[in-house]
């Protein structure tokens, strides 16, 4: 049989308290779309029990049933006797969660924490690699229909890496995808409105997709089908966006461009205008950066730009500050004060006030020096959704285009492409 | 009667797609706690009408129902219906949305929009400042019982507004609370935990309290009592942790400093190791920031405190970078390059690697000059929940105690009531 509706189902008094925010609903909801799943509700319970009622309501409708929390030691945690009680079978030990947890916790097992490796007679373990609580999968018959049932523990940090490796891949064969190989792309600066309608674009031989939305980038999974067609879908999107905005795996701007770094065992500087000191800190987010991050100037008074980083009064009155000639001599002006191999500026109108005709809000330039190479500028218009969009895609890009200056790459070819950031 | 459960319905197919994650659950069902209201569930559902099967199995268990969305032009949206349904009353127009819609849009509102101005018969419209869709509020009798039921516009900044002005205090009222005056104050480095235990040793006449999470602070609403009370009650508060950490109105660190240089003219700079540019990045946040601030220096290798701060050698090698010693000598060099009136540093341990038993991570050293006044230093050491939250909040400690050492108040007095950020 093909399952097609769904229910969630997510328990803990600390989200009907309000104290903090459910982080299941979204990951969930959008990956069974993907799989052309109808999500018929998601239901958010205290600890209290009330998800028996709230389950018996819901078979009717719902022919998959994903439960996330309640699996604790605690005797709030009944998620495994109400799923049990619905399938009418009694909770037995999981010999296997057993056995992992003893080599844990050792004695410390009996009491509580035994109760975490009991799962409803017939269903399956799930392993939960972060935690105590082993998750559970299996069928529950209601009047001649045939239910799945999965329970997950619900910290992000558990139930995360056990959905995507071992519910999502069961789920996908059940509604009928054959294969359920997945590969992660990070992307940046597309809209998600942009980027849905270059994978609906790209999209051949049913390869599904899901986004998910992180700090600076939106994480796209293209999903079934074989490594190659999706490496093919993955070219298709890199070629009709340009290089340099869909990366392979799990990455940020700032790690593709240290990674490099580090692999050159160069260092660099940067000097920053309107973004002032955004950049710098993504250059040091991770731990280790004195290897590649030497320092950085914000250069927001032009006095700034004169004395930390000897641009010219004359630039400055006559191309502006925010101009391709002065986004050079804040770059050139950095490395030669830092001796690194290479440097950035960033220099643009953020906004919401200070734009004008011919250089409006969004308007940045950017400029790059290396050690031995011709320094080169570069203006990017943003479509600007507030003063603090503009800076975050200002120091995304300024990364990006540093990698590609490093590769040696042309910049003018990179960005003439990105008219929609 | 006294209504005590609640339960929150969350109309959306985007939601139930996974498109957008929920922002209203934890808000409702937060501020709803602080009334003594227990949520029984909050569901999700599609626009598909499925939101009546689940407020009929909801009503049995829930003597407050709040709805949120379906309550746009288009056919989907049946909240509307299914409540006047569930209420057996016939949708009516309500004259006051409907003249306050037409002087808005004209004879465009026949049609769809006309619809937005229909609410259940003996329910009261909740006006909408910021969108077409008026909310509306009334109770049902349902076998005897009296369920109250409000419905809310879905977007967030229809129904923040709506809620907090309209809802809230109808709901107070209800839940016994007389008045529903509130104040609203910013913490900041208090950990949620320690706030709320804080709010129990400080409440009194049983006002009440809610918290809301923002970036870099937690919001702290008081609410009920009169406005003495509230501010007796705020005082107590700062009292016990010092004053800075509880701020009157919704402001930032940053712009508790930013608005006191900006009221007296004067200029800022700043030299950053750890943090690398993130103070600076706060301290631009707002338009306009050029009136105060200068420039910074993210100073991350030792080379760039020589070079750019005139950092000594000799301080670098017998106190380390990580010194009082050294903080002062970043922030006068920064105030002597920058000539501003005032300058500040920031060089600590941000870990995860890089912590001695002397220096463990977390430590931090501030710096901080002042044209014509005494250099001071201070170190504090932060609890590390990893080097993200270390960063951060070493950027809020600068920002905090420069507006203290312009002040001209102790920095020693005032770190050493902050043992548990």
């Amino acid at each position: 049989m093909t399952y097609r509706s769904a229910g969630l189902f997510i328990i803990g008094t600390e989200l009907t308290r309000g104290v903090i925010a459910d982080k299941h609903c979204q990951l969930l909801a959008n990956q069974l779309t993907r799989l052309g799943y109808h999500v018929e509700r998601m239901v958010v319970v205290p600890d209290d029990g009330s998800i028996a009622t709230v389950l018996s309501q819901a078979v009717e409708r719902c022919d998959l049933l994903i439960l996330t929390g309640g699996l604790g030691p605690t005797s709030d945690d009944l998620t495994r006797s109400v799923v049990a009680q619905l399938a009418n079978v009694d909770l037995v030990r999981d010999q296997e969660s057993f056995d992992r947890l003893y080599s844990r916790i050792g004695e410390r097992i009996w009491g509580a924490n035994e109760q975490q490796t009991m799962i409803p007679a017939g269903f399956v373990a799930i392993a939960n690699p972060n935690g105590t609580a082993a998750g559970f999968r299996g069928t529950i018959q209601i009047d001649g229909r045939e239910i799945v049932c999965i329970a997950l523990p619900g910290p992000p940090r558990e139930m995360d890496p056990m959905f995507y490796d071992e519910v999502l891949p069961y789920l996908a064969n059940l509604a009928g995808h054959d294969s359920f190989d997945r590969s992660e792309y990070s992307t940046f600066l597309i809209p998600e409105a942009k980027l849905e309608e270059l994978c609906r674009q790209a999209s051949f031989n049913g390869l599904q997709w899901g986004t998910r939305f992180q700090d600076l980038k939106i994480s796209l999974y293209l999903v079934g089908g074989s490594l190659e067609e999706r490496t093919t879908m993955a070219n298709r999107l890199k070629e009709s966006v340009g290089p340099s905005l869909i990366a392979d795996g799990d990455v940020s701007a700032a790690s593709l461009l240290t990674d490099e770094l580090l692999k050159r065992g160069e260092t660099i500087s940067c000097a920053e205008s309107c973004t002032a000191g955004l950049a710098a800190t993504l250059l040091t987010d991770q731990s280790g950066s004195s290897a590649w991050f030497w320092g950085g100037v914000s250069s927001y008074a032009n006095e700034a730009k004169r004395t930390m980083l000897a641009v010219s009064q004359e630039t400055l009155d006559t191309d502006g500050a925010v101009s391709e000639r002065c986004a050079i001599e804040m770059a050139e002006g950095m490395r030669s004060r830092s001796q690194t191999h290479w440097a950035f500026s960033i220099t643009g109108i953020a906004g919401p006030d200070g734009g004008s005709a011919q250089k409006p809000v969004g308007t940045v330039c950017f400029g790059f020096s290396g050690e031995g190479r011709a320094s080169e500028a570069v203006t990017v218009r943003m479509s600007s959704y507030g003063r603090a969009s503009v800076r975050r895609k200002a120091a995304t890009v300024a990364l990006l285009l540093m990698a590609r200056y490093i590769d040696g790459c042309s910049l003018l070819d990179t960005v003439s492409k990105w008219q929609y950031i």
